[in-house]
């Protein structure tokens, strides 16, 4: 914050400045040091590698009990310029979660907006306000804002997934809201298609014709869970119609014109193997989970080897290319429906 | 209209009337007939059975060759209520329409919305704008205002569908527009999968990140055609989760809150065997066709037999009743999004 | 309807089309007569002058007790293409309405939607649900679908309002509904300054903090009238920063991105003395009344003279020029929120 | 940030916890002190007087030429809760901006939104995108995200106005952009009436036929400013209307269903002296300048008296009441649009 001092000698000046203070002032003749020609970002280009994450993911398995330490077993991604913050952005919460075989994390609800990508494994279910829902590599799964939500292992293997939150935005605004759920266990209940999917997912543009009743104060997709099958099918059949080898996919609500939740953008990508995308640059901050596949990305100025189970930062502003070796799929959330919202989304092609 | 002349011999009375007349005026004195506790409906409850339509149908194909009589062969239904008019009720035109082996019916576009639903047969495509695509039985084929469409038969079958267009209408409001495509043959590409199909038919959710560039001036669904195999797989879905005997689906616009056109609401719904629904009515008529199954249906004061292939019209605000002998599949179009367009939809269950 | 009959000397044919009739179809080998190439359309255009609309009117006054004759005194403009129906054209009706000092036209409400505008005099009231609007010159006063509304003229001058419904539409979707009031007399109540003016009416971008708790169930504007000293200043306005000589104001929701009603769109336009008009056309029928001035109207191959009173209807896709001698002011109502809302809104300037 | 450390004699688990620090990881076992279950505020209730903020500013002016400081002459209102960020609240910027006579402040634009509320005083311009707007006492102009602006001082007199902006929102989403304008002198021009009022401002409802060419790529209210005169008027209508003595009114787009700006809901209340509000609380926060009147407010558990030209804040979640000595009349910003864009936003009121 510039507070430029004309002149250091002026008495006046001083006693101004002291003054000012007093009365919980601030002098603000500039305010340059506020308003940048661009953003000034302190989240940095970060890359999270598949074998750090699952190694010590699976130490915390070995040495905290679930029980020992209360709600959830995370390892929260800290962005090496957030200053020690547990935040992967300045706008984004990400962690990995890891639960063996028999756990279960009993349910609790909050007014942040919460996903999971399953990058490996399966056999974890989530139970969504009551509703079970199975999970497996490569599906996206919604936690809502206040929706409760609880997960159990019923099988023998662990089961290790990113969480993402916007939780940084929604404290910034002063708007985080928490409650218990009624247990200390979990609902255990398993089905092998939750209620969500036969309801909202059995095809585009297929909708219970007697919908919810107050579908105006519902803010979220009422699709809880995006499937691998039918994510992969999209791919391959957007990349037929293309000949750029790059195809992108955007989860949405199936019911209407929205992402699928408030906060949170999920796109599923698929760039051929040999392929250079375009590259491109946006405000918001993007948190990119490499499903299958290798090759490298830019970001700003670093380039990062990636390969499969690893997770990338992408800030604000900062320029974007991927490079693909093998076939790349990469999950990627964002925060752009926020800036949407506000009309503070600009995005461009940067010519290389 | 009622224009209620009090006094008869009232001399003074006659000669205004006549001046009236002669400056293109009408007298009201009260408006009892123009406006009536409920809609005054013209069109009739009626049904089509299937034998007589697939028998007049096939004669027509081999008396009037498709080059002899223009653009389409098509047996329009025209309801008994409306005095000749060739439409299926006071809002929509319904009709069979018959390609024979190695046929086509040359493009053309036109600003009222059309739809086919195909109630047996397959192998006939429809090309959408350069787009072809297959219609086989169940499916659902949209013909949205303006979009150049042509059909074309390459096997050796002949086929017969169902068209419903807003004809009566666009027409009403002095609306229609029509143009000629550029050539008298048809185009006869064919594919095994639409364009449409793999862009937004993929599954619930799942758009393209990059979609059309100004999606705010599409009046209609992106997707094309909706395919049997899922509408069947969503109504056994929808079914497990209900009680009735009795789920109903509607088609939509996958990318947003909107029917798939915006003057044609598309249903399909299956009634188990046994199963008596609910008795409702509604503003607009609605037409509806018989994919399978058979039972009766009630409509106002009539009972007709239904049994597969057979079409029915339900006239405004007439009750409505479905009775299952084995379960029934309906394909229902209506005219509800224009009334909801204009806030003059109204509908009720009314007890048995 | 065209139903080309290829050979009439073929007996088979003959006795198919016997067949067809008897099963309430009709062949339609070619649908150029349903679908031509822009719209067949009926409404002629016509005007009536200011001085036969006041000469009966007053003459239904004498000769017409409001008692006698049922719940309102008017005269319907019968357009001349429309073969004795009462509409002014194929989707509109509209009338003079007389009532004379102290008479009363009691409560009523229905389903299509009204609206009131004054061309001269003042003192009458309508009472909408409750709330008594005062009626003067260069007023426009909504009477939403469904609203009881009834007329009382507290004072001793006759006075004489253009009424126009959504009538023939709502009539030719089967939605007519109609209600009476509970009492054969009306409310009589007055006040200076209506509740919804107080309310909604006081400055544009202005509204009440806490609105009506279900707003998305109101269909029309929660304002009922817009006074002409509001709408001369605005047009005087935005005359000033125009170089056209042509300015024309859109009377609208003032709390959303709507017209005042579902079905009927109101403008008030200024030509000043000596301006002739682009010649515009438009897809859908206006009405249109001269509040002052006096010029031209070229409607299609028609011209009138049009002078203060005149009423005059454009039908649709009509080329439509005005010529003003004496700086014009020209209320017009039209039904383009409905061709909007479906999609078939078509217009355009036509060189001249 | 709770980071539970079960067993501290645990070396396993040190070297876990180096381990996982290494690889920018944080282990949150417990989300208890991010998942509160009500907002922790760091926002502090506070109220500047007017007495201290018109002395301060008048001494800003003789001892900071305008030339000297750059672009602005603000005094920030620094919230004592936010460890000497300029910040009012954890969303919003505002200051006491101070102009003298013949001055000026050159052209710049930012994609934070502002506004200016006037507390006293009159003469100055604002120049928004080349359209001159006088400002004066009582009246809100809104200076839109990206809208070049420029304020000139034509007269003698000395002018002090509250600035807001929405900056921290902006900023902690790392979207800030910022660009001078052409000149370092400003445009001087002076109108009686905004070419924004004349086109949009001119009354409820009444909106230019042709407006905009892209109306919805604009993110902001058209009318520019929303003048005192009319804002008093309304509230008067409001509180005759009203039994509560207390009467609130919201600034809007008067062209659709939204605030003025995407991120800054405005309003103004009037409370009748002796009246005492119902007590409320909302998430996010309020910047509330008094324009007229005294008496008190209760902000979470602090009472502070207000008068004239003072500003307070209203933390989110604090409850606050109003108290009138004499009538209030307060304006309030507040980022409630971002909240409820993001479904984050919750009110209640709260029983005594």
């Amino acid at each position: 914050m510039s507070t430029t001092r004309y002149r250091s000698d002026d008495d006046d000046l001083d006693g101004f400045y002291r003054d000012i203070a007093e009365h919980d002032l601030q002098p603000l003749w500039e305010m340059r040091g506020l308003l940048t020609p661009t953003p000034t970002v302190k989240t940095l280009p970060h890359r999270w590698t598949a074998g750090d994450l699952q190694k010590l993911a699976q130490r915390s398995g070995e040495l905290v009990p679930i029980d020992r330490g209360g709600d959830r077993r995370v390892l929260a991604l800290a962005n090496p310029g957030l200053a020690g913050a547990p935040y992967v952005s300045s706008t984004l919460w990400a962690a990995v979660q890891f639960l063996q075989g028999g756990e279960v994390a009993p349910a609790h609800r909050h007014s942040p907006s919460a996903l999971r990508f399953i990058l490996d494994g399966d056999g974890v279910y989530t139970v969504l306000d009551g509703d079970p829902v199975t999970m497996a590599r490569g599906d996206l799964v919604l936690t809502p804002a206040w929706a409760f939500h609880e997960h159990h292992n019923p099988g023998s293997q662990s089961m290790m997934w990113l969480d993402v939150l916007d939780l940084p935005v929604v404290a910034g605004l002063d708007a985080v809201f928490f409650e218990a759920g009624p247990s200390e266990d979990a609902d255990r209940s398993t089905a092998p298609r939750s209620s969500s999917e036969r309801r909202y997912g059995q095809g585009a543009g297929l909708v219970p014709a007697n919908g919810s009743a107050h579908p105006h104060e519902r803010a979220h997709s009422p699709l809880m869970v995006y499937r691998w099958a039918e994510t992969d099918a999209a791919l391959t059949a957007l990349l037929e119609l293309s000949d750029t080898g790059d195809a992108q996919l955007r989860f949405r609500d199936p019911t209407r014109d929205r992402d699928v939740m408030p906060t949170l953008r999920c796109e599923m990508r698929r760039t051929t193997a040999g392929t250079r995308t375009v590259t491109d640059r946006q405000t918001g901050s993007r948190v990119c989970a490499v499903l299958d596949g290798s090759g490298t990305v830019d970001i700003a100025d670093r380039t990062y080897t990636i390969a499969e189970g690893d997770i990338f930062v992408v800030p604000s502003w900062a320029t974007h290319t991927l490079c693909a070796t093998t076939a790349l799929d990469i999950f990627t959330t964002s925060d752009a429906p926020i800036l949407e919202a506000l009309s503070l989304y600009r995005s461009e092609q940067v010519a290389p």
